[in-house]
């Protein structure tokens, strides 16, 4: 008897779960993005953190077009079964579509820090 | 002249943006939540992660009941100001509302790690 696989619940979001990806060596965060089911699966056929892209509403394979990959390491989900942890090793150099002025790809989506009088800084500029 | 301080982008999902909760100290993500214009107010004058409840309709400020509070480190946005990043202190013993077989209040809520078969293993029974 096959004992059924574990699939996020889908239903609660229009069928988006969100992804929170971390790098499992240096435990930064590096971006949030969406997982659908089709999304899921091509994730754990490939290893490649893979999303929907709600703005070109197509499978976003992180790395396809930009060379910047991220190989999973380890798949977790919370508690509620509706937010996915992608653990991963980022091949390439960022997981941001944003460039530094050194014209570098950003490592992280989180590089501006709110500082307590509402200000921002640029964490890599 | 005041600068105008930072907001998220609240409009972007019906008035709620996605926070990603991680330990400061650890690196490890803890919770994934919701928060409006609101929660992010209050967070910011309080230093107390808080969040909107979109199960209770209502301001969620974590530890008010619980105990278990996460002080805020640092606060980070993403490139498309549409996900917020909580660097916090978790005060009390965990951010999960779930318990383990010992009764503790589990300290992340990605306790569970999904298995190339499609299982799943409980790092926290």
């Amino acid at each position: 008897m096959l004992e059924a696989e574990y699939q996020p619940d889908f239903n609660k979001r229009g069928g988006l779960v969100p992804a929170v990806v971390q790098d499992a060596f240096s435990g930064e965060v590096l971006m949030l993005a969406w997982v659908n089911e089709s999304a899921w699966n091509h994730t754990r056929d490939t290893g490649n953190a893979t999303f929907w892209s709600t703005s070109r509403n197509e499978l976003w394979e992180k790395g396809a077009t930009s060379g910047d990959w991220l190989k999973i390491v380890e798949i977790r989900v919370d508690c509620d079964d509706d937010t996915i942890l992608f653990r991963v090793t980022p091949i390439g150099f960022g997981a941001c579509h944003t460039k530094n002025q050194a014209g570098q790809t950003r490592k992280s989506c989180f590089f501006r820090q709110v500082n307590s009088d509402g200000s921002i800084l640029n964490l890599d500029p």
